[in-house]
């Protein structure tokens, strides 16, 4: 069982604006960049569970009523209960717990693979030591504001870089890998 | 005359630790990148003036009694008189006021490519345009707390994706032009 996080990040580090606003992320369907996916469907393609907090959770929601992720299992962490829509009921689910309990439940389900998703969530499972790999991409443009990938940590963490890749509208992915 | 930042920071996106510290840095004396100098040397040869804070100052004055910046002309900026050391007095000169005030007066004498360093000094030319290239070499580490590179900005900067490339030992550089 390993954990990841796949996500895009403004130059200085933010994943969103303060409000959740994404619009300085180029949209997939900008000039110079038709076709190209950013290995993000390889990589979904790899992963049995997206595991997000709830804040994540009612941004893609948001996102023009349309659903991105077919049949995905989708985790919905919060403390309190989430409401599901009815539409997406069979592939979304709550859960409430600490990171390594929701490990721990989606491994017993035989799960291989999770993708870690939002800035809190993202966080915590860090901080907990729950988290094997690192994807990110970092768009070409500085937002000086929003909600930050990193936070506070108890200890240093290093990470073994695996390989960076560079695109033509000038996103540059890396990959790193953070050993247990 | 244009001005470039040419800086190290963890994944994270600090520059030293919230005391200055660089212990997370790997050293130059490091196994794996013996003799590789991440293009500091062209870039500094490129250089006519290094312009820095009085914080940066203070540390690189601090560390070990050496002197790493060679002929190399030095511009200390701080509202308030720097004492300079005798030892290196015929290089280095402390200037007071606004970014564009110290970039006129040197233009005036004649300088073409300024190296701005130091976490203050560098948010300041780039919240007043004043910057044109940022190469920002990624250590692979996350150290969760410090100085970092970017702040707040009155606006979004586009940036200008040059080049990448990655190096045996985890570090990534990526070179960006600020247009004008």
């Amino acid at each position: 069982m390993k954990a990841s996080v796949y996500i895009a990040t403004s130059l200085d580090g933010f994943i969103a604006r303060a409000n959740g606003g994404l619009d300085w992320l180029p949209g997939v369907e900008s000039e110079d960049n038709s076709g190209e996916d950013y290995g993000y469907h390889a990589f979904m393609d790899s992963v049995d569970y997206l595991v997000m907090g709830r804040n994540t959770f009612d941004i893609v929601l948001g996102f023009g009523g349309e659903w991105h992720y077919g049949e995905k299992r989708i985790v919905v962490l919060s403390s309190r209960p989430v409401e599901i829509p009815e539409r997406i009921a069979d592939t979304v689910e709550w859960m409430s717990g600490t990171p390594r309990e929701i490990v721990e439940q989606l491994a017993e389900r035989g799960a291989q693979h999770l993708y870690v998703d939002g800035g809190v969530t993202i966080q915590r499972f860090l901080n907990e030591g729950l988290l094997q790999q690192l994807i990110i991409t970092r768009i070409p443009v500085l937002i000086g504001d929003g909600i930050p990938l990193f936070g506070p940590l108890p200890h240093d963490i290093k990470l073994r870089h695996v390989e960076t890749q560079s695109y033509a509208n000038g996103m540059v992915q890396s990959r790193y890998l953070i050993d247990g």
